[in-house]
């Protein structure tokens, strides 16, 4: 062996797995992500508010090995955007960091990784520079949270010549009616303290019998409102009582069972 | 123990378990979806025109125990409407048969079952008669293939306020027009014979440096068309060359690296 060719063995590639862990149920992430996460030098998981551990650390943690390194990050939801893009800057700077040092690194997000997800923000800042960037990283597709709900709740999502629209629902209103009229199925995601208008526009074009309301899929408080006719809540009582991730799912063409 | 509480303990309940296996790599099923064909009586798997194995099929073989039984059946893709119901019913009764003789059913489908699957046919007849279907009906969510083809071309599906829309290229050309005009990224499923329609109305709205086009994302057949600005296929030549899984992807608020 050449000095070249055993200098190439000894430095270890590095590599990013992006991992979707999928809506909540620890047993719905993939048997490709369980193995990935088995055999990580690093992950790095978002924190809470309060520094707590999230909802996507804790579906993993048991596939974890001991050995591996846990790095938290928070991602300031809240902030304005100059503080956000401070944040995604310094997070996708280290990531950089660990596959230059020859580790192998995780990144969970909730659900898939390229469907509403602070992930992105990181990939626009890694590929920018970089043409071929599948020799380091690698995105591991996840269940998505209405692939669950349609599961959970019964309902299809979409057949045949039928059209999906996924949306979130802090779009604006001229945005989600016009969806609302021109397909036959909807996911409407983060529902939240928007539900008294979302819920208006579903009874204002007779979808209320088509529709339900489905919390924290698969998870232990899983919650289901199969009956949106007689559900009336405050913007108020939504903040209070809705979980963020509260989704709305409708579909023109099933007969909901209640 | 009395008589009837050793009856109901002696009787097994039998459970019919709808698995999404995924757009195509084997280790992307879910570790729920692995656990659950390890331990079945029977599967029921697809056949193709020749009684060929199905890819359904292949994807979750090596999970299989070598106990379980295989069924196949045939569902007559392009047979006329009476025919296709006349298998439906036909798969219906014999899935409900066999919950009722207390044995566990899989029924396996490619991606996720509520998203342009058969399975619906046979939803919409197994629980018509049924108003709480979760005591023997389990239905287990799989990876979509868009998520595969997001992951795999490194192109997010939408992020933040934008809107996505997933649509079968058997709709027709107003309705695909329509929402390529309303929304900010979308997947165009089951392009096939279609391509030159859409590529034509990617131009016409100056979209086809924001597509890309995928094949079988995941199997080794995978095919990754990056620029369709210089592809160019007749109606026959797609007929030919094109998978019936190809996809096209479009995000209007992405540039893509070529």
């Amino acid at each position: 062996m050449n000095e070249q060719a055993k200098d190439k063995k000894d430095k270890k590639a590095g590599k990013l797995s992006v991992i979707g862990v999928g809506p909540g149920a620890s047993d719905l992430i993939t048997v490709r992500a369980a193995r990935i996460l088995s055999e990580l030098d690093v992950i790095y998981t978002p924190t809470g508010k309060k520094g707590a551990k999230s909802v996507a650390h804790s579906i993993i943690e048991e596939y974890l090995s001991p050995k591996t390194e846990i790095f938290t990050y928070h991602f300031l939801m809240k902030a304005d955007m100059a503080a956000k893009r401070a944040v995604w800057d310094e997070v996708a700077q280290a990531l950089k960091e660990e596959v230059a040092n020859g580790r192998k690194i995780g990144f969970i997000t909730l659900g898939d990784p390229m469907l509403f997800s602070t992930w992105v923000f990181l990939l626009q800042r890694l590929v920018s520079e970089q043409k071929n960037p599948a020799s380091w990283l690698e995105i591991v597709p996840g269940i998505t949270s209405f692939s669950a709900i349609a599961a959970a709740s019964m309902m299809p999502l979409a057949m045949e010549d039928q059209t999906l629209a996924v949306i979130s629902c802090t779009a604006s209103e001229a945005v989600l009616e016009q969806a609302l009229l021109n397909h036959d199925c909807l996911v409407l995601m983060k529902v939240y303290s928007r539900f008294p208008l979302i819920r208006d526009l579903l009874q204002r074009h007779n979808l209320l019998e088509h529709a339900l309301m489905m919390a924290d899929a698969t998870l232990p408080t899983e919650q289901c409102w199969r009956d949106l006719t007689t559900l009336s809540l405050s913007e108020k009582e939504c903040r209070q009582e809705l979980s963020y991730f509260s989704t709305i799912f409708v579909n023109k063409n099933w007969q909901l069972s209640r």
